[in-house]
């Protein structure tokens, strides 16, 4: 499997992705699921995907040379000449459908699934940053104020520390942290998701590359992540009261009635009363 | 969907379930999923249920009369005289069986998946506790004190802290601490898991139902939890050092080049060095 995150901020860009990719238990391999397309100065655009290898790399390949006509009177539609994020990600769709065409049915008839997504994000001389979430039929959304990450792959693990800590303000630099957070948590409860992870950070306006990291097991800040974060939850969890069942005076008590619902349904031995 | 936690520790069992069913966005009702099976002084087991609902409805009506033949020396086993939670949960396994033999065909006919799984646990006099996590094919597996807990439905999003907290000399209030908090992180980040919780703490050797409670939006305890939880975490995580990408001196840089791994591919315009 595959875990990456891409967050979209007033401050610019954070991507995140893990490296770890099997075809079944014996057959687990470091694949980096990052590519950077870019020309300074004009354009600065990554991908994050997941989902079956072969299909994201022929994407990855096919995506720096894909075309989309648009009839005699203008050149080809590229990712190097698009006016916006948005006619780029429809590239990128056109891409994925090439290997659809090219795939697909041999897939298919072998009983796999055509199964791949990616985050395109970036931002094109003129035009504010954009981020999208692109499937395997090549359609794809937009990351929003009101919901400005996506993830891709074992997203759930890491879901709700995101969910709790970003917002289209938070500082560039919080919200990297707040997505090594979130993978680290994904990697203590899924052994499918593994290092090295990418890193990198964008800073809206700069229309090249800038920050970014190839983080192993050895990287001082990762490992401050995962010792730090661990002990401090569990000193947190501790710091919260346990639930009292002797009523007691606490503050907090756990054994107020529901006003709605009735008490468990239990089932007592046969010729006893069935409660 | 649903949430549902099982934990096995030294000083006894801790059940949680939510009761969010959903067929469908616009078919989502409520029903519990916890139900307790007792003899007082004799045996206490718990069923929790995950999947559809019509199968775990009918393995739950099936369950206290469903009887293993054993020849014509012994009188069939049931929930009710098995000498063991182990020969038990072979009674439940057949329970599902004969919903599968009922249902089965027919959901198959309308391509619905036999989908449901079940976390069984408790105490039968003689014997310690045990507890166990049964498939949709009526097998099943028993938790070890290296795995303490079973989860059943959406169990990815509260995964992580459980991984963090649990073991087998878990107090039994700090693991219904942790089953709630986990609860939480899921209600947080899934839709299809709701409110009202059934909780309920067996402590070893009671051999009947003692602790428990409904937990609907108003009770004190999961009101705390709640708030305090995402409080905290958020102070925790303002707490932890943001990464430094201009070096500075930092005690725990970033920027530490990787040992094994190259930087990030780059993609150039065509026409520029590709690296």
């Amino acid at each position: 499997m595959t875990y990456c995150i891409g967050i979209r901020l007033n401050a610019g860009l954070v991507f995140l992705s893990d490296s770890r990719t099997n075809a079944g238990m014996d057959q687990i391999s470091t694949y980096r699921k990052m590519m950077i397309y870019e020309k300074p100065g004009d354009r600065f655009m990554v991908m994050l995907s997941a989902g079956n290898l072969s299909i994201s790399q022929s994407v990855r390949e096919i995506l720096q040379v894909e075309k989309i006509d648009r009839g005699p009177e203008q050149p080809a539609l590229t990712i190097w000449n698009a006016d916006s994020m948005f006619d780029a990600t429809r590239v990128l769709g056109a891409a994925v459908r090439r290997v659809y065409d090219q795939d697909g049915p041999s897939l298919k008839a072998t009983g796999v699934d055509f199964n791949a997504s990616m985050i395109f994000g970036g931002q094109i001389k003129g035009e504010a940053m954009r981020m999208f979430l692109v499937y395997s039929a090549g359609n794809f959304i937009e990351a929003t104020r009101e919901t400005c990450f996506f993830q891709i792959g074992e997203s759930k693990y890491g879901k709700p520390i995101l969910d709790r800590v970003l917002t289209p303000t938070t500082p560039l630099d919080e919200a990297a942290k707040c997505a090594l957070v979130s993978m680290d948590s994904t990697l203590k409860s899924n052994l499918s998701v593994g290092l090295p992870l990418d890193l990198l950070v964008y800073q809206e306006g700069r229309l090249e590359s800038s920050d970014h990291v190839c983080i192993d097991d050895r990287n001082p800040y990762f490992q401050m992540i995962h010792s730090t974060w661990g002990q401090r939850l569990r000193e947190v969890f501790e710091g919260i009261d346990d639930p009292r069942w002797d009523g007691g005076d606490t503050e907090h008590p756990l054994l107020a009635p529901s006003r709605r619902y009735e008490p468990m349904r239990k089932i007592n031995h046969p010729g006893e009363r069935i409660v």
